[in-house]
């Protein structure tokens, strides 16, 4: 079973992981623990933003018609009947020649219908003496200098948003701006998905620990840090980190064990036709679904897929590079799938490429490059070394670059590459 | 002081922050809790990688020599001497005539230098008789059907890093791919910069709590939400969300206050002209340095800064559009400048604008806008709504737009965006 495995293509094989699975449930958490979390519900107003009508500026809130005409040489004088601080409610109707002080966000009060900025007005402390107007001490005057339009620097109610638009679908990630929304219509807690529980085991009896001596024939274990970095950048949670014993029953124990406790067991190395492959061998009689063991792709063509009951086994090759390759192409869209995010697969995108790929492949090969904008057009550069056991190139790339099958790729044609939201641009 | 303040470009005032900016010292974390944190140092390959001779495949570690001219015709027949897991030491050298069933990573025993695959070759367990080897039980011959190069499926000392290559250059982010190196090098614990430590500080009486019900002239509290989930997108801490008193002497004991136990107070709101702009007030008699009190900018002209030793007064506007764009031109600079981050201006690229931006401009204009990468090129367009005051278009966007000062950009033409870190794409 190991050697002449029946082969899926990338597209089949993300269809096979998606097609078994299951969103978790939604959980109730406060809004300041939401960050990096996915929305359970669709997010409706339930009222219209701004809920009042609302001063834009700092400035004197006035009927349109009385300061109509208004110039530096006839300027318009309005008595100004109160001031009106933000978050307080106005207390007097704006009748003809009046106006009320008001600051930015404070509730126009009624008659007005426009607000002039301070920086066209000026205050007198005095009456021309003849208008009729009581004088008092506290009595001012607002002289604008400038006509403006009717209901300039006024939001009218729902004008940014009406009651009952739908402002957030489920399956969102909340970020800065849907925190935003959420705090304005109340949501002191937000209904998001639960995050996907992921153990990571390691295979190889060659792997030391991160703070051991290096010794001959050995390396040290660095996939277990890496998969912990993706994993959390996809929201989900590392619950366990272990070592698959090299015994076969042991091994099947474990990940049995765990795929009762978890959504993902994911494991590195052990999937190839090597004589200890125990990943290989315990998918040789799983009992539960193997969804794929052999994958029309470089690197990585020997990532496996299994499930049982809703858990899925995700078997990554134990070189670094293609077990990066598998995590953005299989596990994080099986994460966002689980979370019910509204991008599951990888953001594919045509570039531009950048040197040549003259290698001739078999199978579809996913390079890891690094995305350009410049002038206008987008280019994509594969970043140096790729073979599969390679780590130096992982943390200089943005994107996977799809070479096709067949007889390579030059410099300037175009291709498809797909973004790698681990590893934001700069 | 209030009005006419003296008015510097953004470029200008990002400059001014950052002259005042030191770096903040490093601390030691475990690399399990490095994610996302900023390194401190340089790293080197302190030995190469791979540090043994290695096989890149699962087959028969071989001499070159031996297999020439196989087919699957005139095959090659190879005395089997031994198996070598991956993570063993061979313990036998390889003669003329002889081959060590390896697997991927193991290390080639002395005088092997190629790996042939498994899949082009077949394993007997017979001697030709003739041979003249020892025959016993355990003897193993292997048939290799192809000639493959000499080197072939061998990793060499260094292949991948030389001893003593910088592999991570201080100021790097730490993902996945930076982890893995660290492991492999044996970083159990890594330097990486302190956490900028922020409080957070709304004001303004128009501000409910997020659980409070709707009133008349108030809204409820988001930039607090937003400003906290920014920070956090920056690697920085927020150990302090409060609301600022209206009374000026009790704003300024808690400005000052918090000024020495934190890097940077972040407030939003009360920049303005308005009666109770209390941080602008704040400005006016500020014992330290203030850096700037107006930009030539929209939206957000009012955003302000100060200092006091080490620490930042960072004053931003309370209108949602406006304090976003603030954080992101100034506020992030800051945050990724103390964590001495390679990056620590916003990445600009030149993109196509999509849609008229016909308004003219005095100031700069920074539109939120969405980036759209489409048939080689790389498009920018507005995402609606974009008044300072409006909130609900900053969830969709992932760059600002720059609209220089003048008389507004043409669909088509080619503009400058600034790429927006805390919303990946998708």
């Amino acid at each position: 079973m190991k050697f002449n495995r029946p082969t899926v293509d990338v597209g089949k094989a993300q269809d096979l992981l998606l097609q078994h699975l299951t969103p978790l449930e939604a959980e109730i958490v406060p809004l300041l623990e939401s960050f990096g979390r996915t929305l359970a519900e669709d997010v409706h107003a339930t009222h219209p933003v701004p809920h009042f009508v609302k001063s834009g500026m700092d400035g004197y809130a006035v009927r349109a018609v009385d300061i109509q005409g208004a110039t530096p040489e006839t300027p318009a004088l309005l008595k100004v009947n109160e001031v009106i601080p933000c978050g307080s409610l106005p207390t007097k109707p704006i009748g003809p020649g009046e106006a009320a002080r008001i600051m930015t966000g404070a509730m126009l009060p009624e008659g007005a219908d426009t607000v002039v900025m301070f920086e066209m007005t000026e205050e007198r402390q005095e009456a021309g003496g003849d208008e009729g107007f009581e004088k008092k001490e506290s009595l001012k005057y607002a002289v604008v200098f400038k006509e403006v339009p009717l209901g300039r620097n006024v939001s009218q109610i729902g004008e940014e948003m009406a009651a009952g638009e739908l402002l957030l679908e489920r399956g969102r990630t909340i970020q800065a701006g849907e925190a935003a929304l959420l705090a304005t219509f109340g949501f002191s807690e937000v209904p998001v998905v639960r995050r996907p529980r992921v153990a990571i085991f390691t295979t190889g009896s060659e792997l030391l620990a991160v703070d051991a001596p290096l010794q001959p024939g050995k390396i040290r274990n660095s996939n277990r840090y890496m998969l912990t970095s993706l994993v959390q950048s996809a929201s989900a949670q590392v619950v366990s980190l272990q070592t698959v014993p090299d015994d076969i029953e042991q091994a099947r124990a474990l990940v049995c064990d765990w795929m009762n406790r978890v959504d993902v067991v994911l494991t590195s190395g052990g999937v190839s036709v090597g004589d200890f492959d125990i990943m290989a061998d315990l998918l040789d009689n799983w009992d539960g679904q193997v969804l794929f063991q052999k994958i029309e792709m470089r690197p990585g063509s020997v990532t496996s897929a299994a499930a049982r009951g809703n858990a899925f086994l995700c078997a990554l090759s134990g070189n670094p590079g293609a077990c990066f390759v598998g995590f953005e192409l299989f596990v994080r869209p099986v994460l966002h799938g689980l979370q019910a995010r509204r991008q599951v697969l990888p953001t594919a995108f045509t570039a531009v490429l950048r040197g040549d790929y003259p290698k001739a492949n078999i199978y579809a090969r996913y390079l890891r490059g690094q995305t350009l904008l410049h002038e206008g057009k987008v280019y994509v550069e594969p970043v140096g070394k790729d073979q599969s056991s390679v780590t130096v190139s992982i943390k200089d790339s943005d994107c996977l670059i799809v070479i096709p099958p067949g007889g390579g790729v030059r410099d300037g044609e175009m291709v498809t590459a797909l973004r790698l939201p681990s590893q934001p641009y700069a």
